[in-house]
């Protein structure tokens, strides 16, 4: 929802750096908004498409910058983020830089830190989407960094989908960004797993597909409480202790081993229990099992 | 929904035979539902509370087994389940035998053929839910095995929770059980990563969990089409690959750490995406990934 629509009132001009899949998502999002778009990348071919869509070519990369007010920067990685930071002399003083690339926390906050020293307005933000599902409102866009950034620009940036900002620490985007696509990872990797072993007996990953899906909403409503576990750190449970579950685990890693698959996926999560085991959560509930995803701390 | 609903019509009577947390929440609901029920366990005193609901307590095994034409098992592990059928004698002749204990597909299969030498109907199920849940509509209930069995039994086993009969072959309720189940287990295990992620800078798990939520019902939605791309073994892409997805694994590695985690979750999802970037998937869909959990065959 773009809530700048007073009638007539011209739409801000926006900068973005980097053309790959993304980054051209977002170009062409902002520019299909209305926004006077300026682009640039370091292959300047990658414009081409843009440029015939209105979007002006920059020559150089300050000159991209110097543009507009608000400069979107969405690279592949951390090393592209600093080889433009290098090259970009003094241009993003007095302009607000939003980064869109993916990166850890720490690197956020070191892109943060040189943003601060040169008194430019950072935020950072990561994209809960694929480049196709940039600019519908089911997109989700994280944002942590400067609050005046979101707030001013939010209206502009909110043509690209849902923005949710999580503080000041720049760090944070990046880190829900990771916490939320290791979840993602962890799923797949276990309905993959799972879609192997009713395979072997022939059954499609479509015909299983329907039961998955019900059952990973049922395990999403376990997790209220097991977040109240989490943060109280009483895994007192009447119901299902961590201990039954590895042995579950056990006749999962031999079931698939039955059926002829490899069992690295329960295989790992076992020895993952049975540490927890090990550690004497054994009788205590599943939500135990942060205990040993916490770095001990020396007593 | 019980649907042996005629007025005046007796119930039929159902035996339980195993009084743990699970064994005792079957006999419970059975009562409930109006069954005359016998109950026996290895050590008898677990039936106390169950006689004084109107249980018949069967002082042996066999005269247990004898007493109704459903007898429904529900022990420990399969080791407990022999044990039964050893000391049973020929109790389960002409009586309709269903195991709810949880077991392995091919101790299922074993345990239909021990039925199937001595003529006995034998159905194989298992319970997706916690004691506390069995009762309600939406405890889920899958069967396979005999198909006569669950259609003459369904009427009254419906008192349990929702039951679907998956096929004749006796270990696929068994299958599905562990298929379910490693998802959950999966799918925690990436939840309880993220939540001690989050929690390194602050942030309640509590908090964290809508979004969570949220965003697990996104994953659900990628499901049926990475089940068709396993079925057909198609994995072009123009979305996002492996080889993408095993970098962000890194940062997630290389984040945990630096956030002062352990990364075990992380670290052996990531061994398996290097193994399928190796095997020449990194250019592929997400859903290659179950080329490196199949065992490879020989060529």
């Amino acid at each position: 929802m773009n809530t700048n629509t007073k009638t007539h009132e011209p739409r801000a001009p926006i900068t973005v750096i980097g053309l790959g899949l993304m980054g051209a998502a977002l170009a062409r999002t902002f520019l299909k908004a209305g926004h006077p778009t300026t682009v640039w990348n370091r292959s300047a071919k990658k414009a081409d498409d843009l440029v015939a869509k209105g979007a002006t070519r920059a020559a150089i990369l300050s000159e991209a910058i110097r543009a507009s007010p608000l400069v979107v920067l969405c690279v592949l990685d951390h090393d592209a983020v600093r080889e433009v930071l290098q090259n970009a002399g003094d241009a993003f003083t007095g302009r607000v830089f939003v980064n869109l690339t993916s990166e850890t926390p720490a690197q956020a906050r070191e892109t943060a830190a040189w943003a601060s020293a040169r008194g430019i307005d950072y935020l950072d933000g990561a994209i809960m989407d694929i480049p196709q599902g940039v600019g519908r409102p089911q997109a989700t866009l994280l944002y942590s960094g400067s609050r005046s950034a979101f707030t001013d620009w939010q209206p502009a940036l909110s043509c690209l989908g849902t923005g949710t900002y999580l503080g000041t620490d720049a760090g944070l985007a990046a880190l829900y960004d990771l916490a939320l696509l290791g979840i993602m990872w962890s799923t797949l990797a276990g309905f993959f797993h799972a879609a192997a072993l009713v395979g072997t007996e022939k059954i499609p990953a479509t015909t299983f597909v329907p039961m998955a899906t019900g059952w990973l909403s049922a395990v999403a409503g376990f997790l209220p409480r097991m977040a109240e576990q989490v943060d109280s750190g009483d895994y007192e449970t009447d119901v299902s202790t961590l201990g039954i579950s590895a042995v579950g685990l056990g006749h999962l890693v031999h079931a698939s081993e039955e059926q002829g698959l490899t069992s690295d996926v329960p295989g790992s999560l076992k020895a993952l229990f049975d540490r927890a085991v090990a550690k004497g959560h054994g009788g205590h509930a599943l939500a135990s099992l942060v205990e040993v995803i916490r770095r001990s701390k020396p007593q």
